[in-house]
């Protein structure tokens, strides 16, 4: 598939063939991510996303670094993600305010554990420039990410959203919206193809709910370089098996001779 | 998914679920025609489709009826599609003129042997009314197609494509485009869509070639109501293999919730 693959430390995810595949952890407790962990990474995903907002320990660093090493510990090598996915963007209410979120991130990058971080484009741009730095120094891609669990925003829009996280120095542009139709579907999917040509930073995107569900199979072919799937539990509207996206996209590979 | 099924006899094919499966027969002699018959039918397509232009007897009607007879004998119920495929649209060289073309589809259709025939709407516009006649009389459903096996015309011209085959009578409109990239695939699943909400007749679709597998899979969510796949041999470049086509089609639809 015509895709630009998403490196961690200069190697490709996965097999390098695209899309990769990335499962949430989204467990509450340390001893919850500890199993969480284990269990997903058994399964092999090309990438490993912590959503810290799920933690309950969240406010407190010590615990997140704690939990943040015993996933590392587990995660087999694969490489890990860290996400906090805002409550306004699909995530859970946190107890910290966004410079506590920009100093967990610090934390977290220096840790040196984390090959990739998720950071909303639509959060304040000098936090966002903070994190694009302390991600670069710590070594760890940048992804900016865009979410609308509400609607399909128009073509143009959504190529703009996958600019903007170029312009802002991410390393991958992320964008994930809500379909209402299969027109929406097209929609997305045709976003993707045209971010995809225009950008030089891979770009992963998604309808989400069930009439998306078909790009989180197809959309490699539209230029998405990875595919959330389900290891344990989902952690967004529409998320797959991670055994059945697998299935998917070997049959789909196959028939297009890849 | 949201597509009208094609009835056979009054009957939704197969589960009534979109897309129907149908696998093509392309046997050159009535042995090898049985034999495939007898494997294709064992994997259980909603509909085999008689790929007549491939069988060496086509220009003796009582060879093509003797064959008809011995595929109905080895479909087990399955309803049969009669196609002659023209070399312009992508079969094969016959030694028959156009005339002798739609005797033989007289004669087929006068047999009661096949549910559905498909006839192509570049072809005469007095054979379309004549073939569209003796299918009506026949009770069996006509299936008016077009194939572009070089390129993907615009949106506009699809959609042209589908409602020309309404006009002309079709209870089945079908148009079959070999695409250059994903946009073309992407072109023609908005066609799809359009039309499948603009006729009333259901409609059938798909993007030919590597690029087009996805079409083969998820045309079904953009109105496509039946997939073609192989049981032996394929008949057209991008078909899969039926096990693959249902196994993504399983896939699918558990993901939407369907």
């Amino acid at each position: 598939m015509q895709t630009r693959p998403i490196t961690v430390g200069g190697r490709p995810l996965g097999d390098g063939r695209a899309p990769a595949t990335c499962a949430p952890l989204v467990g509450r407790t340390l001893a919850a991510l500890e199993e969480e962990a284990a269990v997903v990474a058994a399964k092999r995903p090309d990438l490993l996303e912590w959503r810290v907002d799920f933690f309950a320990g969240i406010a407190d660093s010590a615990q997140v670094l704690a939990a943040a090493r015993a996933i590392h510990a587990r995660a087999d090598g694969i490489p890990l993600l860290f996400t906090r996915r805002s409550a306004r963007e699909g995530g859970e209410a946190i107890p910290l305010d966004e410079p506590g979120v920009v100093a967990l991130y610090r934390e977290v990058c220096a840790s040196g554990l984390f090959g990739l971080v998720d950071f909303e484009m639509e959060n304040d741009p000098a936090h966002i420039a903070e994190v694009a730095a302390m991600a670069k120094e710590a070594g760890a891609g940048l992804v900016l990410s865009f979410h609308d669990f509400k609607r399909t925003p128009p073509v143009a829009e959504l190529v703009a959203r996958f600019g903007q996280a170029a312009r802002l120095g991410a390393d991958v542009a992320k964008v994930a919206v809500m379909p209402a139709d299969a027109g929406d579907v097209l929609r997305l999917l045709e976003a993707t193809l045209q971010a995809g040509r225009e950008l030089s930073v891979p770009v992963i995107s998604m309808s989400m709910g069930g009439w998306g569900t078909l790009t989180r199979l197809c959309g490699g072919v539209f230029g998405s370089a990875l595919t959330f799937a389900v290891g344990r539990t989902a952690s967004a509207p529409g998320q797959m098996p991670i055994e059945d996206v697998r299935a998917a996209l070997a049959i789909l590979r196959q028939g297009m001779g890849r």
